[in-house]
């Protein structure tokens, strides 16, 4: 694979300073670190069914996400994570696409493969990167679809879209909202377009369930629209069977395991408060308030190269370098709110290099 | 998704018939029965894998199989299925390619996603489906590409391909071979042209892992290439992490598994010759000569729908239905090899419709 600039290469990382991947806390990828209580018993009910192909239409499946997210399974188009659905939906839109920077960099290469015209906008970092109306109303004229993560990556903050809807419907443009991160939100509901499916066509939403539920190496995301255009672009080019036995059969036990989700949710909203306290009262650098399971920084005195270097050497922690997006400059890192314990060695580790 | 035609649809066809999936024996689709004895042990490895990502370059997965077939790992691309490997060979090609039918759908499909022009060959089913050199050198002008499987699906039998690699060779032609099913060929080594993929650029060859071992819920397959022209085109186009955890952690295993992979090729030397036998003495099919693990036939005195359905109905059997591959009327079905008392059963049954 050539370079794509993402975190998650623990391996690569320890070979380069001869250390042991196994001691390494992985800060740089933003998974649940809870992982669900009965996951072996289930992984081995789907022990049969990978001795056959999965089902092509995934009826099952889509069912299952169906009674979770009660939207119509007939809107559901599920994916080898959330990657594959960002891809199919840039071979199904072929217009000019606007994306906000700083954020996931798979939207832009998506879209240049299938020579789609991008249009940057910006968040304002001054402005703790929210979303300006005013911005998208200025070049409103430019685009066709508008691609916006809610909570954004890296960022991590939600944003109320409920008026960007209206201005887009107003102008007859095209939604894209990439919802992977927001089953952290505190209030989901309040934020969640999902509502919005059945009745807008305009709107097409990107799910992933395996990052929520800690298994992101199961691979497993969802698409939602009501959109028959677009659907059926997406089926004359989706690839038959890309989703694996496994995640199909987890499908039928990990969102009834409301206690499993209801933890994970509380979790974050505590934890998140905590990690934001921790951080802010650190001088030499700045902690972005977020909303989802992970938090960006700016750092002084170092650059995020050096902290990142610094925090691998001394403390076997990796972070995300988050140099490489679009909007962002030398002075920002990522990191993954993960469990307690690895946290407080996190904030521990990052004092000791840049001070209190 | 759309009706891609394949087999494999138990659920759809017991649904319609009002029968129990799990009476269903599926002979739709070409899957290895037996499956590995510590798959169970395997499988739970995996499970601390799958709550990372898998690594994005699968720098181990394309270690172990560089070990198994002895090819230089860089020359291995890893797929979700040998089906990911054929859609990115298809972004990575841009030119004439031509397909000798009757074969899987998938190359035709693949290929008119990306505006590939088709130039369809046949193979004369009067000539049991044996290449036609002539054939391929007649129109040799028309093609840059020429795809070919091998063994070949739905026709079963395996080709010498040397005289077609020194013509394509003498032409600057690129030869494209899919060898999903070679692993169950008596004489594997004669037959497969991975020795010579380390020395030929005009060579690329697909290959499944999951097919032979049993398990395409998985999905493992591979591409093989030394083009580096190729090869770079294919990494532009490829999405991160398509191959699960899961699939990924099993390398580490099931190419290490001697005993499994011996039995599980003289278990098809053996079954091929008594099925073959079994069915050439029904005096109303015509059973083509295998060397895969299915079979083509051809039916008299009923259409193959008709017999389909008639071994549904009658003995809970699901069969392929081939008149929907180019180049085959409504007279041809395909039966997988499965275990031998299975076997007995759809051979029992055939009878039993149509006369000994």
């Amino acid at each position: 694979m050539k370079d794509l600039g993402h975190g998650a290469n623990v391996d690569e990382m320890a070979k380069l300073y001869g250390k042991d991947p196994k001691e390494i806390i992985d800060f740089s990828s933003n998974i649940n670190p809870k992982v669900l209580p009965n996951l072996e018993k289930y992984i081995l009910r789907g022990l049969d069914e990978c001795r056959n192909y999965p089902d092509i239409n995934y009826t099952n499946l889509r069912k299952n996400i169906s009674k979770y997210i009660n939207i119509n399974s007939n809107f559901i188009i599920p994916g080898n994570g959330a990657t594959e659905i960002i891809y199919l939906l840039m071979k199904s839109i072929k217009k000019r696409l606007a994306i906000i920077n700083p954020t996931f960099s798979e939207y832009r290469r998506s879209a240049k493969l299938n020579n789609i015209d991008i249009i940057d906008l910006e968040l304002d970092s001054n402005n703790n990167f929210k979303l300006d109306i005013d911005t998208v109303k200025n070049n409103i004229e430019k685009f066709d679809c508008l691609f916006i993560c809610n909570p954004n990556n890296p960022s991590g903050n939600v944003q109320d879209l409920k008026e960007l809807v209206c201005l887009l419907n107003e102008n007859n443009k095209m939604l894209i909202i990439d919802e992977t991160f927001m089953e952290f939100v505190e209030n989901e509901n309040e934020y969640s377009l999902v509502k919005y499916i059945e009745s807008n066509k305009n709107i097409f939403i990107i799910k992933a369930v395996t990052k929520f539920f800690g298994m992101p190496g199961l691979r497993l995301g969802y698409g939602l629209t009501s959109n028959n255009n677009i659907m059926d672009k997406i089926y004359e080019h989706k690839e038959p069977w890309t989703i694996n036995s496994f995640a199909d059969m987890l499908s039928n036990f990990v969102f009834e395991d409301k206690d499993y989700i209801r933890n994970s949710k509380e979790y974050y909203i505590k934890e998140r408060k905590y990690m934001l306290q921790e951080l802010k009262n650190i001088r030499n650098i700045k902690a972005y308030d977020t909303d989802a399971n992970f938090i960006l920084i700016k750092v002084y005195k170092k650059t995020a190269y050096e902290l990142k270097k610094d925090l691998f050497k001394h403390g076997n922690i990796l972070v995300r370098d988050a140099s490489n997006f679009i909007g962002l400059d030398d002075s920002f890192i990522r990191i993954a709110i993960k469990s307690h314990e690895d946290n407080k060695i996190l904030i521990e580790n990052i004092k000791n290099l840049l001070g209190d």
